[in-house]
Parts: structure tokens; C-alpha cells; sequence
């Protein structure tokens, strides 16, 4: 008889990438996944990095290679990360993963046993609660404001909560939230940590996707005790499809990281790592990142100004200042699943916040995406999830 | 206070990638590697395929996919693993892998618990060791000769052996042997299997590559209860470089990997899916696979004809019908690992045969690779391998 490991009971499929099979018909107005704009890959210059890859280097390209990745690529993430993220090391402490998702993985695996706790924001990325179930750990949720996590509330859970292997985070645009940690809060935080000596796992998918105001520093860009270990991707920036992501980290931790990774998949695509790599030399990625910015911004201001416009006073929202997401507080009497059965018969999707929680509850929130759809669709999808929530108004 | 989990005392890195690392400078001659002819990679084909791929359909390959996989190269997969394998499936039962070694991974997250047993041959795949170690198994090992896993011994093992949970075997030309299974032991393995009900991981990445002889039927062929999982890999007969392999089960199981595998990277790559399935629109596999298999049959038999002709005749080896390594046995009284220092310092690589024992001991083997170095090197290569072995005779 078949009998599978105790953690496969605690796994289910995704919920979100059920739904994107549903959404994936092209009648739908989906603000469910967290997709970024392929309209703006940029295919001729990854096709002219391909054949230039494959001319210069093509049995290189196609071998396997080291697990910690192709040392140029490294270089440039260091460079970029102390450009954008104000992050000071070396391609030593750069370990190339097959998208940040690779990287939660392995943080589960490196730091958690069975039963031990990892905290994380209330609400927190899906994805990340999804990876570290694998290693059956105890989930502790940090209430959270508009200005990130509590700091008064994280340090009495410290103070309170037995074997806290690790603290999970995305500062900047937050996953599901769209909210950004005030600079107040990030160095609370690590004051907080630095007594308490916990590992953070800093998510930062989404920074450099700033539409307005000033960048905030890294969490890894003040750590002084080598507690943070970042994980960054090219997913949002150029394209998720050649699944490329990095952690930085300091050597033991990282060490480890490499040790998972071995055994995972011996090391990421060296075709996708050397073509991202040619695509990065032949051209300039923030020219890049700034189209990508003024189109998801344009989006941003339309959905908003969309939700102001047509969504009833009962319904508050997130104002994001960057990223892929802004999230819908519903009043309490309401179920945002089964509203979402309603909006998908009219042909536009979200996805439900209660999945968001480690915990459950939350049922009336859900989460909107805007950097898939277009401007006209945004508008037209709002108005349809407004009708069926007028319609479910007490 | 950082605390990591409990696998990571088990986790030390594969001795085989940090030799693989000595062994990269190019005037050694490494016999170390599994690594398949660079020379032969189809670089041209698969840059036709890149250009053709991001022409038609760019924005679908650098975007996020589903985590099943490409929906045509599933079909591809499916309709070889029928002419090639003599299995017949559909694509609801085939998941795209990061690589074969994802799914060894995979398998040890689906199947084992901490303290588990997982049954595998005497001596096995050393990646396949590493992935399972990261689920805290004990490892029995069944013990084998040239026809393979000896069946009485399994018998015996099962029947006095609590909480066995999963077997996993290397029917063809196996890693690190080179030995492949007779028809006899199949069937006889199947028998046993369908008696104690116990999941077989069949791990065939070089069953292509046969120089002669007639192929054998795969285990998963023999399978009438649903038990065999079929591991299957691009690495060997196209490129490792893309970084895809393949998982075939059926429904329950398939869905549990489908689980580990959204949490664990959300999806291989889209690109390299497409490309490779657009290189197989483009292109005979069966030819390219042809050309290699000439070429690594001439450097067995180089490399058999010099152990014959250098070797000590205290010396014993496997002759591998296919794939890509064999197995040498020297004296009791020797030490691999003390001799490949010897030999590095002659330029000259293997891998000691101690790490393919999960449970310690056999320090007087080694496994030797054929593929990757050209025939005057291997001739060169064995005569300084012999040098040395002779110089430690008692």
C-alpha cells in the first residue's frame, strides 16, 4: 500500500494557480494572477541575447555548470543590488535559484523542523505560506497596518513564542497588500531581530517597481549582524519564464542554501542564466524597468481612480506605491469567494484573500492585480466586481 | 541565535560537484564528471529553435506558465516513452522536471518521513542519495551484481523490513555501475513489488544510449498497479544545460508531486520548454541520438581496451552495454580516495566509490566516466590511472 510523508497532508494545490487555469480563457478580465505585462518582454532583445549566447558559447550554454550559478550573471545581480537595494557583498554570497520561489523553498528546508514556528505578515504572499507547509512548521501572524508590520506586536510575539526558527517579509509592495514598510518600521525591525537574533528571509520581488516617492532601504542594507537573507528575481523586471532568481546571504546560511540546492536540481538553467546574462550587456535593463514602471503605474492610477469611482463606500483599498497589487477590504458580512463564483460569471476574477492567511479567517478581503490588464479592461473589470458587490450589500 | 533544521547535519555538499570543480581546469583529464560531449551538443538546431520560439511566440515563453508543463512537449514526451519505453500514457501523467534530479527530490518529499527507509541498489546514484538525505531516511541497501539487483536479497529485505516506503533503482546502465538489469530480474522485481505493494522510483536517464544488445522493457512498462514512478531526462539524449526532465505516474501520486512542485519553483522553465519542444518539431531526435551513441560506444571501447591492456590484472571493472560509466574494483587493500590524490597530481580524475554507498564503506572502487573526454585522451588517461594503481600494489 502506498503510504506518502506526513507533510503531503498538509499540501493542497494553490489555490491562485487553480484559479489561473480557470482565467486562462482570453474572454476573462482577470486581476487574479500576479503576472507581469508580456506585452513589454523584451523579446528581440532576449531572442538577439539568444542567438549571440549560442554563436559565442553554445556547448557552454547547453553543459551542466556549478549549483551556485554563472559568475558573470552573479557580478551583475551585485552590482545591481548595491545600486538599487544599497546591499554591499560579493558574488560569493550569490546563489542563483530557479526564480525567488526556489528560494522560500529552501529557506523551509534549511531552518524548519516539524513544529517549529515561522512568522510572517498578515496577510503574506501565498506562494511562501505554500513552500514552507512542505516543512510543517507552526505559523505565527504579525498584525500588519498601512505602514507594514507591528513592531510592538512582533516583539511580544518574540518575547512570548518558543522555537522561532524564522521571520518571513516583503517590505516593498507587499504580496498580497501592495503596502511598503515605512523607513520608522524597517529600523524597529532590525533593532528587534538584532536582540532576538532570529533569521529574516527579505522577499523583494517587486522593489525596484516604484511609481512615486522615495526608495526605502533594504532590510539586508542595514543588517549589521548578518541575520537577512534576500532573495531577488528577474521575474518582474524582465521575465519570470526563464525562472531565474538569487539568494544573498552570508556564508553559513548560504552554504546551506547550496548544500539544498545540490540536491533539488543540481543548479539552475545554464541556457537561461549566460542568455539573461548576454541580455544585460547588450542592453540597458533600467531603461527597461522605467517602462515598466510608467505602464504599471498608468494601471495602478486607472484602477484605483476605477474603484473611487464605481466601488460602494462599505469597500476600503490599499494605495500601493509600486508593485503588482492592491488589496480590497469587503465589510464583514461578506464572503469574498463566494462573490468571486459571482465575478467570474460576469467574466472578471480576483483572488480571495483568506488564502493569504496561514491561519485562516479574513474571508471578506481579496487581492487585485493590475499589471496584466489593460487600461479599458481595468476600467470595464472593476465596474462588473462593483456590481456584484453592490448586489451583495446588506 | 541562528538554529538550522535537523536534515542540515545530514547535508554536506556532493563530493562529486566539488570535484567536479578541481577538475575544471582543462589539461586534466577527468573521468569524474557525468557529463555528456559538449561537441555533440545540436548548438545550431537549438538556436534555430530560440529564434523560431521568440519570433512566434515570445511573450508565451518568457511568461508564466502552468506547473504541469507545456502541454505539446508533455505529448512529445508521452509518444517517445511509448516508442522508446514501451509505455503507454497520456500527458495528464507527465509533469515537467527541473531535470531528473527534481524529481529524485520530489520522490523523497512525497514518500518519506524522517527515519523512513528507502531501499536502493548496492552501489547507487550519488545525487539520488543527497536529494533523499534532505528528508532524514535510513537507507538499506540491496545488494547487486553484474545482472543487477540480486531478488532474493530484495525479497529478504522486504519481509524483515518495517517502514519501507519507497524503492529506487537504475535498471539501465546504471550510475554508478554501468550495469543493467536482465529480463529475468524485471520480472522478478515486478513480482515482488505488486506482493508488498511498495512505490518504485525507476531513474532511467541513459536507457537511449545502448551500443548493443536489445533493449530491455522498463519496469513502468511491467507495471499493472499503478506503483512505478518513471523519472525520464533531456540531460543525456539532447542537452542539461535547459535543465528538463520528466515525471510519469499516475493520478494520486502525479498530484503530489504536482503539490511539492508549485511550492518548490512554481514551474520549469517556459522558455527552455518550448524551445526544446520547438527543436523537436524541427528536428529527428532518434538521428541525433544515433550520432551519439557512435560516439560514446568508440570511447567505451577505448576506454575498456586500455583498462585491458594497463590495468593490473588485480583490478576487476563492468562492461556497461550502454550509458555512460564503468565501475572499476581494485584490490581490498586500496583506498580510491588516497589514489584519486595520486592521480590529480598526475592530472588525471575519477570519482572514488565510496560516496555511492549511502551506508559507508567499498574504498576500493571507483567510477569512471567515458563520454566527455576524446578517445586519445582516454587511452592517456588510463595508462596514468594504472601508473598509479600499480605503484600502490602490495
Amino acid at each position: 500500500m502506498i503510504r506518502f510523508a506526513d507533510r503531503m497532508n498538509l499540501l493542497t494545490g494553490s489555490e491562485i494557480r487553480e484559479l489561473l487555469k480557470l482565467t486562462a480563457q482570453p474572454d476573462i478580465i482577470s486581476f487574479a494572477g500576479g503576472l507581469p505585462a508580456p506585452e513589454l518582454f523584451p523579446v528581440e532583445g532576449m531572442k538577439a541575447a539568444a542567438i549571440k549566447t549560442l554563436e559565442e558559447s553554445g556547448e557552454a550554454a547547453m553543459q551542466y555548470s556549478t549549483t551556485e550559478g554563472f559568475p558573470p550573471l552573479r557580478q551583475k545581480i551585485v552590482d545591481r543590488m548595491k545600486a538599487k537595494n544599497g546591499i554591499q557583498t560579493d558574488i560569493d554570497h550569490i546563489l542563483i535559484t530557479s526564480g525567488s520561489q526556489q528560494g522560500l523553498d529552501f529557506a523551509g528546508r534549511v531552518f524548519l523542523n516539524p513544529g517549529d514556528v515561522v512568522l510572517m505578515e498578515s496577510p503574506s504572499y501565498l506562494g511562501a505560506i505554500n513552500a514552507f507547509k512542505a516543512s510543517e512548521p507552526k505559523f505565527v501572524e504579525v498584525p500588519t497596518d498601512n505602514n507594514g508590520m507591528l513592531m510592538e506586536e512582533l516583539e511580544k510575539i518574540l518575547a512570548t513564542t518558543d522555537n522561532v526558527k524564522m521571520i518571513y517579509v516583503i517590505p516593498d509592495f507587499q504580496n498580497p497588500s501592495g503596502r511598503t514598510w515605512t523607513l520608522e518600521r524597517r529600523e524597529k525591525f532590525m533593532e528587534i531581530i538584532n536582540k532576538f537574533e532570529i533569521p529574516v528571509i527579505e522577499d523583494n520581488p517587486y522593489g525596484e517597481l516604484r511609481f512615486e516617492n522615495e526608495n526605502m532601504p533594504s532590510l539586508k542594507s542595514m543588517d549589521t549582524k548578518d541575520l537577512v537573507i534576500f532573495l531577488g528575481t528577474f521575474s518582474k523586471i524582465l521575465a519570470p519564464g526563464y525562472r531565474l532568481g538569487w539568494v544573498c546571504a552570508e556564508d553559513e546560511i548560504l552554504e546551506k542554501f547550496n548544500f539544498i540546492k545540490q540536491g533539488a536540481d543540481l543548479q539552475s538553467s545554464t541556457v537561461s542564466q549566460i542568455e539573461t546574462n548576454t541580455f544585460l550587456e547588450m542592453n540597458d535593463l533600467d531603461q527597461h524597468v522605467a517602462k515598466i514602471k510608467e505602464v504599471y503605474g498608468k494601471r495602478r492610477n486607472c484602477m484605483l481612480k476605477a474603484m473611487e469611482e464605481y466601488f460602494p463606500k462599505e469597500c476600503t483599498w490599499t494605495y500601493p506605491d509600486g508593485g503588482l497589487f492592491t488589496w480590497v477590504i469587503l465589510p464583514e458580512y461578506m464572503d469574498a469567494k463566494e462573490l468571486a463564483t459571482q465575478c467570474l460569471e460576469k467574466k472578471v476574477a480576483y483572488v480571495p484573500g483568506g488564502s493569504f492567511f496561514p491561519n485562516g479567517g479574513h474571508e471578506n478581503t481579496f487581492r487585485m492585480n493590475y499589471s496584466n490588464m489593460p487600461e479599458e479592461k481595468i476600467e470595464e473589470g472593476i465596474k462588473r466586481i462593483a456590481e456584484v458587490i453592490k448586489a451583495n450589500l446588506r
